[in-house]
């Protein structure tokens, strides 16, 4: 059975403010590149090569990163980065998306996935995707599961029903009995031991004319305002067509508006790895340490430290004594200091920035 | 009973490295306004007047350090601020100062002390020099010890043998039974139980014809090769005359060339507060701070932390969360982050620095 290439559509319009001081609301984690030399939004394209060519991916972003993200990646048909000119929540992405994509092909699938994760090797998350792709043709919703490697309370489960389908190569398609939030520690614990819960990985295939479809059904109100924009693609109206259309638009999300409403989703279950990389605690599994745990990033200078992670894109030398479980992280206007462990709290950092703090600093 | 006012003589070629990365080669401790708007080199001269006036001050400092030690002492005579062109170790440059101070006045009394030390208020301070310089008029040695506020391992002591002389307002003189070095701690405790102990304090006074007859007999070589430059003292030949003197010189101590010799040591316990602020440690002694005892100096921005020193003097905002006991400091090139107590520890850094590390760091 041959299906008509799918398309990979991009959302890339976070404003994340976990990796302060690095991510900016101007330079927010999908566009940096902390990891290895390119950005996270460039690594999620690179690894849908080849089964996803550029000139078939969309990125869906805001106008304060379009020329950022345009800049960052040149292989795209400029007219495939669409800036939604105001945040009206995921849905209306969702809806512009299979609008846009729909009109590039009528019958077309397609692959819709965060900019900033960290997922490898290409060619098994390739394969799950192509397993995807296929179920998806069928009818109905397809996400993808990571079965767990760890009790984690950061981030959501699917619960999977019974196996509908399992390729030669092991990839696995299964009902979704339910999705979960961020479970606690103890009930993500369970979560592992039963073996029927996987990471909800935020990774979604359908057939484009299956959202809309759903969509038209749930929110129908949400199509008619998206669907005429969509005709001005490519022509100068576009964006103020768009600018229109958005501005009055009621926020919700696709997990209300289309998740909870469907009854026919499943989940495939690949063997790649997978990591939300939601904290600068995530790196300390991402970045070569030396022997005793410490990662050196930019000009460092460690005596008797340990398990600590150091990284200056300021130019300046850090020089750290007898450290031990420490995150510390300079650019050039700020410098976070933090306990591992505790990453998750410069949310606070940005939250007291915005109150009071130098605004120039978010 | 009235003497000729006295002269002072402060030593400040020290090119302390405890604390960088704010002090540097070229900016040592005393040069540092660590603690307030006047550098430890003014405040010295400060705490002084008006006892000491400004005229009968001299500095001895290195050629590294001259012109900034004249810019930051613009009420000091040019030619009081002495630069010796290569260090010789402390018998060097107090020859030379008592040679200064003799030209200046045959039978003047000169106090010698560091230019890096907070002492205070100056009224309690002066009025123990006074009696210093009253006992050294009749002949002798005379030290400054400090009732010790605590077993500190950190400080040289100075045993103290039978009281000849207190004063109405309770200045005690007393003879110096001996010096001893940097105890262990439970040797400091006993130092501190038995009450016979004191802190040297590093400041001396004494009668600069006093110390050079003393000089003459232990050390003739050093006051035979001084002597001649300081015949050419204010004039230009002075600097080449110097340079050409100490070059050859062997290096000596003041405690090996003058302490261990003399028989006649008098200590002056004064009840003014003293402290050598040895290291960043030293400074949450001495900086304010908010009542989870945090400090911040600078753009600092902290969350749950507690007893740490945050000194931002790049203009980057130090954002701190959940730290207890750590010292961040940041220079324009380089960042220090170290726990309280291991601050000693910043001399391993700078030797890093020195034998492979960028040298423009030192």
């Amino acid at each position: 059975m041959s299906h008509k290439a799918p398309y990979a559509v991009i959302m890339a319009g976070g404003s994340g403010t976990r990796f302060w001081p690095l991510s900016r609301a101007a330079n927010p984690k999908q566009l940096l590149n902390i990891l290895n030399d390119t950005t996270m939004i460039q690594a999620t394209v690179a690894r849908l090569q080849p089964y996803i060519p550029a000139e078939r991916v969309l990125v869906i972003t805001t106008e304060q990163l379009a020329a950022e993200t345009r800049r960052q990646l040149p292989m795209l048909p400029p007219e495939h980065i669409v800036a939604e000119p105001v945040g009206r929540d995921t849905a209306a992405c969702v809806c512009l998306a299979a609008l846009l994509v729909e009109r590039l092909d009528s019958e077309a699938t397609m692959i819709l996935l965060p900019a900033d994760q960290v997922i490898g090797p290409a060619d098994r998350f390739q394969r799950a995707l192509q397993v995807g792709v296929e179920t998806a043709h069928g009818g109905g919703l397809v996400t993808y599961g990571i079965t767990p490697r760890f009790a984690s309370t950061g981030y959501g489960y699917v619960k999977v029903a019974e196996e509908l389908h399992r390729s030669e190569d092991g990839v696995s398609v299964r009902k979704v009995d339910r999705f979960v939030e961020k479970p606690d520690a103890a009930t993500a614990q369970s979560y592992v031991d039963s073996g029927d819960y996987r990471w909800n990985s935020g990774i979604f295939t359908w057939r484009a004319d299956v959202v809309l479809s759903a969509l038209s059904q749930h929110t129908p109100w949400l199509v008619k305002a998206l669907a005429p924009v969509a005709d001005s693609w490519g022509s100068d109206a576009f964006a103020a067509a768009l600018a229109e259309a958005y501005e009055p638009l009621k926020k919700i999300s696709v997990d209300y508006a289309l998740l909870e409403q469907a009854d026919d989703i499943k989940v495939v279950t690949g063997d790649f790895d997978w990591d939300d990389v939601g904290s600068w605690d995530a790196l300390y599994d991402h970045l070569p340490a030396d022997e005793a745990g410490v990662i050196h990033q930019g000009e460092t200078l460690a005596i008797d430290c340990r398990d600590s992670l150091l990284l200056s894109r300021s130019g300046q030398t850090i020089a750290a004594i007898g450290l031990e479980g420490l995150t510390v992280v300079a650019t050039a206007d700020a410098i976070l200091v933090c306990p591992k462990g505790q990453s998750q709290e410069v949310k606070a950092i940005v939250d007291r920035l915005k109150a009071s703090g130098p605004q120039n600093l978010l």
